[in-house]
């Protein structure tokens, strides 16, 4: 909003957020204080039912799998063993995680394990995130790998015209949807979160959209460097030909001084050692986007708690480091707040020299790819694959796909793929468990660690202390 | 809309429709020719919303149980093989009827065998439709059964506090859908379709909106006096305090043929003497509104392929049983060509000397309730109970649930549970498989024959047809 | 071992006990006091590896189908979903009833639903006990019914040559094996116990072989005159061509007053009014005997906590029913306690005039049978048939197998099949849950009330009071 | 036998046979010619029952186990998800390695995941092969390591009382049992085949046994020095405190053929090239026994389709690494054909000055026992462990069992964990997938590679061959 408040004309282009972590533990997407995005409510529980058409078309496709499967006249001789293409449930819901359908007889479909994935990390809310236009995304649908038949050839969506029905099913969620911040400034929103777990930036078409509509696009990547802007990086600029002018690193003093070492409930009190020691997390981001050629400015994200002597010591780091470092006061201040940050942002645009470089070249072999994330990325010393992924790289070559881009699934809670590493972690090895093929979205998969792709509630899930009074206000939201 | 045309002012109350079907072999609900609701493919795919709340509202409380027999800390007990709480999703998906879920070690949960039904069929839908307000709505999803403790103990909702997240998940559902009719008359829609394995009338607050803003409400109850009506007039109207004035049963030329004898794909064809013998179906849903008390008003639903010979045996057996008919032709004229019927059901309506009385008493017990809508409206012999419903007549005595009306799930293609017996079948028996309880809802739902919550797709499904062009136009719905 | 002492050659053919009950709640099969055969120990925990053999064989057949199922060029066309061949084991294990298999990816087999059963109730068991001979052996184990390929052709274990191989497991387990007596005599222990859940009679080879080695053979059969005579009588007389001219009725005084409503852990105490009240439960077994066309010798087994009071009450009542009545006492005197019973058997095998007759033709429809056993024997009122049940008999008939005889799996602790209706239960139901097809062994197993044919066991085990000393001797069997 | 002939007393003490490979494709395990042992088709069908009997024992604990874990009142509070105890059935049968048991209801236990090995393969086989004596057995049959309780505390078998009823069923199987060879000289045949998944080595109380009969003991350790000698002298060796003095190590042309590239097909044509690139294998054999400090004789088992030229290609290598290398041909001549072999043997036990030294000190920790077996007798570069495996060292540690000797599965195929490579491997990793913790037996078993303790059946099992003739001739074991 700086951006508007400087007369430049900007939108910005977000996520829509899922009901998984409504109900858990992470809240919800929509900002806070003075920077809020309205409708907050609704957007946090259904916005306009894009997660839900998403849903659908892919447990569409799941239905008709099974339904083939079951069919003694219109089989096509699908393995069940070999599908991999799971259901969706926007829902945190662990148990749903591995699971055996079919049971209960002859009438009630073919024996077969399989799970649910939460729905950001459905292949067709990334489809929908990288497709051009509707041709684009039904082709895209046509395109997604399921398994393989009994004699071992590969079987594709397209081989149960699915896409036609899963697009028409996506009619309304292709399209982007707009809203307004408190300010009154335009925001898109569209497509989908979870930068762990998923691709995790918005869509091709909403930011298009957002390009043609104003000088400036905001857009977010979230987690950090090593996930959301590696992967908008790497995968939405090169697949929709972007060429980012510059980043901003959001920086908070709290995170900072978690990764120093601070207690998870001591973060709001002042602890300069702390936040010193975590430094060295920011300055792998910022080393993070320096390789993709891009100025970054790193943005300090004020909090009430925060004091002068932890601001100062992240401008010191940076001043070091060469890097432009302003205060942001969106939640305290509103557009007002930003004003110094979007200044230095058209600054590093206009005169900032960005030559924007991937990290790898997609055409490299697929093992390279990942390494070149592993370790300029993310730090790593080496990476090690697990006997389900060393099946599946061949699995990859076997079916022409090594020249697809890497979009790996690792915690956000650290550089590495074990949560408990905090700072700037070195010296350790990524874990890939296996792979997954997203042959319509146009990616590969690795799940690093021990992410998964369908979140558990915790023992007391959010969802005790959300309620609606008789004349329908929501509290416990937050 | 043939009220409007005389004078009356009239609003339509209907049902919203199942993605399951459009997908499967059943198509649309938002009627065809010069008769449909608009905007037709919006309210077919996804329309507002309200079926993605419910299934979304429906699942939480299912994850929510699931997370609770996970936590070590926080479990209150439940026994995981008494869990009745299946889990919901819009579509026709057989595989998902009996799984096991919770596989895959300590992190993903305790393994416990559970099923998905449609979510027409979700006691979220039957709730909503059958509530009062967002009070009301509240308590009853917090009365939700869901199963027992170790100790033998019964398990709410409200006892895992989700009621509150499960309403304010409904905020919007809640409220009903106002569209137009082509002719411009206006059109409440909400709440659940499925007379046959739900409850399937509209919504409770969409009726009662209705009559606050017309002096005629015409709504709709699915699949003949056996089953919509039923339910609409022993468990909405008794629920709601609304006496209804006429009933119209709407025959169709096609299906008494069909009822008749003659083959399925040669119902084009005139065939009097096949109508002839179908028309002892028509008699026993005539019977059946007279026994509620209410006159009946007979409306041939005109198609282009009925011959006049046909109209006038339907007539004729009408006329023998004093019952009015008229030809209703809106699919040709629109509300023109259902102003004769208008004319009919205002006269019913003012001179009909209905007076409502239901087919049984809430307070009978259990078994007597069951008997009187298999013996008085099905024509059945006798009504057996397999094991498990014994069981469930036992569990329903000791939660003391006897007080609660019944809500039968039998097939819509005969009038007893077997769907081969057409016509008007005698001397059968219903066989009664098991007995849900609608705790929250507040009713029993009996489960007969063969008929299963969760659909499934046919070997070639509609979704094969189903197509959307590059710039949106959508094919195959039909 | 009476008659040995009047000087009749006399060979008792006994049955092998399970390991099941062993460490379950039943104890040993070997009886107690001074009428054991011995080596006790040997015969309840192995034996001779019949039932090892027995187990194998079955199960080898088991392991056959799944390979088959899962070989992509071997493959029959096995539909995995109609497969009703289970697993069996020769253990207490409830865990096993209901079972998925194949999990765990390609390699390792097709997912399906099924089970295990006690190996007593195995159908290989019943083979063993029905064969003549080798040949016969063999071409029974080819006609075992396994389920349906995908084109609905029935499948049967010839047609996966497993007879050959089940047969040479099974060539020691066909031998008879010979012990004796604490007093000497020959003792043939063949074949299987459970006549609850199963055939339960031992060997016809074995029943042939004492019949060639002496003047008398006595044999057992199980659970009163409802299970183990009457199936003796109805399948393994009539299959084999044996026409007995006696039948003892073992009465015991605590089992009357059981009967009669006497507390379990309080039937030591006399109480005669119990015991006169639970002879209607010995009367019906009488009555049951006579139907058969048989003379029956009641025998008293006497207990040291039995009263002459209670012996004389039940003598009174065979005298009323003009039935000879004795009392048997080798538990405290070996032979000698049995001379009188001895003396009674050979005076009706002599002079007893018994015809032999069958409870009901093995030509007649399967529901006749079913219900001849339930009303004749059992004393019901009426036989019910679940769901399962139904479709099992039209399958039955579609097999063309109607004309083979039954073998009911009922509860032993009633004549009904509700395990808590004592005495002599009038007017009840007989509710058959399923078939079970048994065309190897040559018979139809209506599965009755809730009995399992795989068992629990106890809240506390036998197993934990079972030992071994240092040097090998056992304690805790009984 | 050879000893025998050159009038030393001689006992041979083997292993016995499991029947899955019976119906498989191994063949049977008693030899074959003039080298036979007898009764040969009783040992191989099912011999005395010790495999029942191990069978019964284990699977008694599994009952226990389900059984207290569905018990309300007498549950100990096991973690259904965490209990690593199968349960065993000595059958190839693939679709039993991963099952979810206890589905159907309350009734019938609780659901959990779990799988079924080949009995071979169970801990109580191992327990029985290294008991010094029953006291011994009962200990370490307490000693079980089963899970954890809802705490994390570890259950261990003695928890639920279930050693006294094991060792009781063990009663006969603790004695070996004693046959002949078809020259009379004595053989006792006792405990566990299967080298590759399992300990698979006879039993210390036979070993013992035939110490305390004759002066020499010859005893096997199948499938090479990388899997049965390592074990044999590693495990137990130091665990009975017995120091071999000579190890014989048997080589064929046709393995010798087919590890230098042979095709299997064409093993009994003339290869003296394939031959010589295979004698690296037997190279590394050799190595490894000379790592242990043991002299070795290489014994050429003579097949009728060897040539002279193959035979002195492998005396020549034998001659350069300085090892002594004899013909012996006792499925020719028998005992005659072995005198030279018992001669060199005879010869290195007296003069060989053998020093017995393990591989590894039992005190080091895991990861380095099973890197020097890795490295020192596979040859390879590397251990890598899988995220399950890292997990179970964790649990190793935690319950302090890290001074256990190490017992690894390892396909019998190859040197290393890929049966694909022969030869003799270099620069290969080995991947421990998992490690199950026997902590009755005493040792901890790291399962490599893709190998199953739970084989499958080839698409034509040997089974469809075997027959048995109508007096009782059995065909096709061979």
């Amino acid at each position: 909003e700086g951006l508007n408040k400087i007369g430049k004309k900007a939108t910005v282009v977000l996520r829509e957020p899922s009901l998984g972590p409504v109900f858990g533990i992470k809240g919800g997407a929509t900002g806070g204080g003075h920077s809020q995005v309205i409708p907050m409510e609704d957007i946090n529980l259904h916005f306009t039912g894009d997660f839900s058409a998403i849903e659908k078309a892919h447990n569409l496709l799941s239905a008709l799998i099974d339904n083939n499967i079951q069919s003694k006249t219109k089989s096509i001789g699908i393995d069940p063993r070999t599908v991999l293409w799971k259901r969706v449930m926007d829902m945190n819901d662990r148990s749903l995680r591995r699971i055996v359908v079919g049971l209960g007889g002859t009438g009630s479909g073919i024996p077969r394990e399989t799970g649910f994935d939460i729905t950001a990390a459905s292949e067709v809310m990334a489809i929908l995130c990288l497709s051009k236009d509707m041709k684009d995304l039904k082709e895209r649908l046509g395109n997604i790998f399921i398994g393989f038949k009994m004699d071992r050839t590969p079987v594709y969506s397209r081989d149960l015209h699915a896409q036609g029905a899963m697009a028409a099913l996506m009619k309304d969620a292709i399209k982007p949807n707009l809203v307004q911040t408190l300010e009154g400034n335009p925001a898109i929103i569209h497509g989908g979160p979870f930068a762990n777990i998923a691709q995790g930036t918005n869509s091709v078409i909403a930011t298009k959209l957002g390009m043609s509509l104003s000088e400036y696009v905001v857009t977010e990547a979230g987690f950090g460097a090593d996930l959301g802007a590696e992967k908008f990086l790497d995968i939405k600029c090169q697949s929709a030909g972007i060429a980012p002018k510059a980043v901003v690193i959001v920086a908070t003093v709290r995170a900072l001084k978690y990764h120093g070492g601070a207690p998870l409930d001591d973060l709001k009190t002042e602890n300069v050692d702390a936040l010193k020691s975590g430094l060295e997390n920011m300055d792998k981001h910022i080393e993070n986007i320096q390789q993709f050629g891009i100025a970054p400015v790193v943005a300090i994200n004020k909090f009430v708690s925060d004091s002068d002597a932890e601001h100062n010591a992240i401008k010191a780091r940076c001043n070091e480091l060469g890097v432009k470092c302003v205060i942001s006061d969106v939640w305290g201040k509103g557009g007002e707040g930003a004003i110094e940050l979007a200044t230095e942002v058209v600054d590093a645009v206009e005169n900032g020299g960005s030559t924007f470089t991937p990290i790898y070249d997609w055409a490299s072999p697929v093992k390279d790819k990942i390494e070149a994330i592993a370790k300029k990325v993310y730090g790593a010393s080496s990476v090690e694959y697990g006997t389900t992924a060393k099946r599946d790289l061949r699995r990859i070559a076997k079916l022409g796909l090594d020249h697809l881009p890497i979009c790996i699934a690792k915690t956000q809670k650290s550089l590495s793929d074990n949560p408990k590493l905090l700072g700037r972690p070195r010296d350790f090895q990524i874990t890939v468990r296996e792979i997954e093929i997203a042959a319509g979205a146009g990616f590969l998969v690795p799940i690093t660690g021990d992410i998964m792709r369908m979140p558990g509630l915790p023992g007391v899930p959010s969802a005790n202390h959300i309620d609606i009074s008789d004349d329908g206000l929501i509290s416990g939201l937050f």
